[in-house]
């Protein structure tokens, strides 16, 4: 008889949803992880005789699933949760997001504002997110040391703010960024123009030539609201996603984002251009943008994943909450109710979200060889019994925050619900600092 | 200097959110509790001097607010929670919970259901809710015990279930009901006509005359869906509030659940009955109903109050979580971000709710001489963190259930996240035997 093979961990768990193959759950299994990688789900009745694990790790009442990915946020902006609300998305910027912004945002804002964006997405199951914010050479930074995995975009606009002066220094610093992580394991850099309306032609036409030539990814917010679409026809007699076409950036590489505003022949432009659709419906809600129709994307080959865009257009990170507003929504865009199934949701939020992120290869199903990237949700709460089917009760009735361990690369971030990589008293102290500094509380 | 007066409970707390003033917030206050009602509010400083409490609980991290108010569920329905998603009405109706209700539902059924729904909606935050099931004399009597506040509608339709055989049979039993409970200072007894496609004229015209008499509230689903409108007009050549009016069953004691298909004349109509709506966002996008035009209706001075309805629609009870989604969804509906704001959606799940089901005398808001249903939410924990505005993070960031306490008539039913009325080994070992008789686990 063989010895055992060595391995860094393994994680028996009462379920493990793969994602793939597709609808499958392993009842009482075991996930091998060594190097950062799965090594193989094994049923946990002999686990042991076929691997010697560094550690065993017991989680009896869960489940494992792939870690969830947040294809669009802008992390720091967590300390601007709640700073205004009830305002439609054009007011929100000028009158209050934007000065905010210019008086405040500099590498500490950053820094302090990403961490405790990943505290609460890493909390709540996101190992893998995609950024879009002013100095990402911090976020980047943060995420490096935190441990998670991230599609960082910097942030390309026409006119200056804190960061860069005009396209060509946020180019030149992005190029710079790009270049420092090229092999980075767990961060890519991509390219971030704002959307069609903060953007002219010259710097939109150089990114789509250099994310061509880099093969990087290309992340805009597009067709947000009907307003956004009625001043791009006045101003160039296009509409956003014909101007982009135009302009080269609509590409198998350019992830869209919002895209409440949609008509029939924009859904063809974007299927033949093999663009991707991230769909932020908290965010499309509350700014009153629109409802993205997402199962007509999906019948139509698009790629769809699910963001929850910043904190304070939301106002939180929760990707489970995501899912369940995405699937409701959904069916009633679809005047359907059997549009955005469970499985499908669970799906879009993994591998899909993988996917739109180019990161599918490595990301998004507990396959072997795949990257373990894994979250553990505790199900034996009351409120979770009785429990029928496991899809279900993951996506209609998830919102309570269960999820207690994550991985990211194999290594753990969140264990027991306790952060191994970032520290609490410091971040709630730095989050009272900036509250302090940004809306002081009134006297009584 | 007079001698500090006696009272039951003092309850020290960090905000204090009446509701009543609007907007109001009160710092570092305290709520008297005296004989199951709200004494007074009084600054903590020198509450001591001016009260003497049998018992002094301080939550110094907390908001003290009214319980919230979920004025449409079917409790019982719990223990269908993820039976069966992803249908359409109708399908969802007839091919699987009608069958499976005929086949389980009795009086254990709905005893242990009940108290799992009551756990669950304790725990999140509801003090008050309005129940539409089978078997209410076994529902009435579960909230007597866990000590809850109830509006119990006990359904007529013309056909059998197990609970009765025809119309007058539910009315029968439903009056003895109504009688048995007509002093209870916490649960009220009202009609439960399942909806105008369920029901003929008759029963309908003798609920009208009913309830006028005995003042007792009515509720009904009404206009849920565009097909239960057109089949209503195929019927009887009237849309079903037009029936309702037109048997005299649309009055200020009537309460209209879903009313997700209205045209500019029902709102009318509506607005001149004085019947209330029950607004539940997320079963209506989940079977893909429709959206209620809720800012359309509050703006033409029609009461509007929350529900979740029941948990296999939903899928959960959590009140906190259906005000986010009722403030977002309502925003899109009336392409309007600044409908619905946070103050609103907390009044309308509180003396909103409180004032649908005709209780707003005794409940909705912390005033004087109000009864003592309270909840105390947690709002330390980091993803709490910045605060700048109250009543934003309870309505757009409070998907987490934060609640610790709940009182109801000055009892305290959830202390520190623990129940003082309901046993969760219990509750936990019958979800597990429904769960295993229901829908066994399929071998591997």
């Amino acid at each position: 008889m063989s010895l055992p093979t060595a391995v860094d961990c393994i994680v028996s768990a009462k379920w493990i949803l793969p994602i793939v193959p597709a609808g499958k759950i392993f009842r009482d299994c075991s996930l091998v992880i060594h190097q950062g990688r799965i090594e193989a789900i094994h049923p946990t009745e002999g686990v042991l005789q076929e691997y010697s694990p560094r550690q065993h790790i017991e989680l009896p009442q869960h489940v494992l699933m792939p870690g969830l990915v947040n294809a669009h946020t802008h992390a720091a902006m967590s300390l601007l949760r709640g700073y205004a609300d009830d305002l439609p998305l054009m007011r929100w910027l000028k009158d209050h997001i934007w000065p905010t912004e210019k008086r405040w945002v500099d590498a500490d804002f950053v820094h302090d504002g990403t961490q405790l964006a990943l505290a609460e997405m890493l909390r709540t199951g996101t190992t893998c997110f995609s950024d879009m914010y002013f100095f990402p050479e911090t976020t980047a930074a943060a995420v490096h040391q935190a441990g998670l995995r991230a599609q960082i975009t910097f942030p390309v606009l026409d006119f200056p703010t804190n960061w860069a002066k005009d396209a060509d220094d946020y180019i030149h610093k992005g190029l710079m960024l790009q270049d420092d992580y090229r092999s980075h394991p767990r961060i890519r850099i991509g390219f971030g123009p704002h959307a069609d309306y903060t953007l002219s032609d010259a710097p939109l036409k150089r990114i789509a030539m250099l994310a061509e030539e880099l093969q990087a990814p290309v992340q805009i917010h597009l067709h947000e609201t009907a307003a956004d679409v009625l001043q791009a026809v006045d101003a160039t007699g296009m509409r956003p996603i014909e101007r982009l076409l135009d302009l080269g950036v609509l590409s198998p590489l350019t992830q869209c984002v919002h895209m409440t505003q949609l008509s029939d022949r924009d859904i063809d432009l974007l299927q033949q251009s093999g663009a991707s659709v991230i769909h932020c419906p908290e965010s499309n809600l509350k700014l009153a943008s629109g409802i993205c129709p997402v199962q007509r994307l999906l019948d139509q080959g698009i790629n769809v994943a699910l963001g929850t865009d910043g904190a304070a257009s939301n106002n939180d990170l929760d990707m489970f909450g995501e899912i369940t507003t995405a699937a409701l929504l959904g069916k009633v865009a679809a005047r359907d109710a059997t549009a955005l199934p469970a499985w499908q949701m669970l799906h879009m939020a993994t591998l899909g979200g993988a996917k739109v992120l180019g990161l599918d290869a490595q990301i998004g199903s507990l396959e072997a060889g795949k990257a373990a990237d894994v979250i553990a949700v505790r199900l034996d709460d009351l409120d979770m019994a009785p429990l029928y089917e496991l899809a279900s009760q993951l996506v209609y009735n998830n919102r309570r925050n269960r999820v207690t361990h994550a991985w990211v690369q194999g290594k753990i971030l969140l264990q027991d619900s306790q952060f191994t990589t970032l520290n609490i008293a410091d971040l709630r102290n730095r989050a009272r600092h900036w509250q302090d500094q940004i809306k002081p509380e009134l006297p009584l």
